[in-house]
């Protein structure tokens, strides 16, 4: 493939997640990087003219940042992550996307993402029965954040473990400001409604740097019944290195972008509604024969 | 939905298959049963004008079945199995399709089928690295009809054994017929081209149909590399009953092949090639809420 028939990428906000995407971009062979560009360089994006926009922007402000390129014309890609928050965002994005012949991609990661592709063919095959997600051994963001800003925590990592059957197990380890004890900061940890409703650990550290590892996993099993025959089992296992999985999933999703908006289908798209060939490099013919 | 909002959706040809599509159609809420229809009853599903017909035929009879529907205007679902002559169907079941502006879903169960969107997944999430497919424990189709034709054998049932990295054991259970042997039976099946290339078991039994049983599984497993990060790993494991599965996919892709009609998308398709929202019954916003 030509350089100019490359699928100009564009990165914007450049952090764990940016620089995954980055990597990712440069082992394709039908993408080029259009560029990096940091929150408040939306003039030099503009001039660049890329074909799709990745954000790297933290995730509560993918939304609007997204909504704000979709108004420019550009395509976009995000790992939107709040999954409350997925259908009031699909729908406004949706309008943007659809008012200027853009294709914007919702919650490209892997949990939302890759796991609600998962969660949904489970739902195609075993359309009655329970679906669980254990997720970990690795590290919730969200529980983190919450950790930190307990008083007299100097640095905290909050590990979620799988117990099964969706419940989790916080493993929270703290480093504690001076003039604060332990005692005192286990029990505001345990009384915060993050990890009031879990089994909860609290234990106390010299570096939390040193504990830093951006390994994680996730477990989804369903057991149920297809027609009326019961007992079918499926199990999904991953155990991964999670922003280079979320970069990888966001540059394979660009791919797919770019094959909707070939073929005028501007809107919105979550994963559950891409189809998994339009997200590898080459042509479909050539996976049927590769995959079928 | 009222019933006439309902898919019609018809059996052609009745074995295990149609059996089991036809348990799935009874569990629907939005799709029902046209007729079954023995594959000498052309007239007969003519006049029944399904919006969609599954194929219960021999898988090798299913391409020219399935391509004579598309031909008379009929959508069509079929199973298709045999994997080196996808591709070849694939462009034949297409040309058909939209010669017809009708849309043809192809090899819609799980091997080919379900199996073939998870390898699609894990390329996409791991673009660099080896898949496995490792079958069973459960019967081969291909080498039980083997095995019966072997001289001296009575009945036959051929297991498939997983050993791991894509290698199976056979184990082969045969009732002899008299005026034959064990040892010159057990030495015709290991000749035997089904059998000369893995590690062979031949076992005599009173009776074989004692042991029939549809159960079967799958493990599908990759380890590789997403962006510039190894050690990425994924594995997906089923163990289910085989024609109730195969029945509950053709029935989920059935209605795909609708939603690919209301947007006029003609032609054929692979399950690769399917948004797996448009497996599911019920409306995209709604399973976006529950699953992504």
């Amino acid at each position: 493939m030509k350089t100019n028939d490359k699928i100009r990428v564009a990165v914007f906000g450049y952090g764990n997640i940016g620089k995954a995407v980055e990597e990712a971009v440069s082992v394709t062979s039908d993408m080029t990087l259009a560029g990096i560009f940091h929150h408040d360089e939306m003039d030099r994006l503009e001039a660049s003219r890329p074909d799709v926009v990745l954000l790297g922007v933290p995730s509560r402000e993918a939304p609007a940042t997204a909504e704000r390129l979709l108004e420019k014309g550009f395509n976009t890609v995000d790992s939107f992550d709040i999954h409350t928050q997925i259908p009031a965002v699909y729908r406004r994005l949706d309008d943007a996307a659809r008012a200027h012949n853009a294709v914007s991609i919702l919650s490209a990661g892997w949990d939302p993402g890759s796991d609600s592709v998962v969660r949904a063919l489970m739902e195609a095959l075993v359309p009655q029965g329970l679906t669980y997600t254990d997720f970990g051994p690795g590290r919730s963001m969200g529980h983190t954040v919450a950790a930190k800003h307990i008083p007299g925590v100097r640095d905290a990592l909050s590990m979620t473990i799988p117990l099964g059957t969706g419940i989790h197990r916080r493993m929270v380890y703290v480093e504690i400001e001076k003039g604060h004890t332990y005692d005192e900061v286990r029990d505001a940890i345990l009384r915060d409604d993050y990890f009031a409703h879990d089994e909860t650990h609290v234990i106390e550290v010299d570096s939390v740097k040193a504990l830093n590892n951006v390994a994680h996993g996730v477990r989804l099993s369903r057991n149920g019944v297809s027609g009326t025959t019961h007992n079918q089992r499926i199990d999904f296992n991953m155990t991964i290195n999670n922003p280079a999985l979320t970069g990888q999933i966001m540059v394979a999703t660009a791919r797919a972008a770019m094959r909707l908006l070939e073929r005028g289908q501007y809107g919105c798209y979550t994963m559950i509604q891409l189809a998994p060939v339009d997200m590898l490099e080459g042509g479909s013919e050539e996976w049927i024969k590769r995959l079928v």
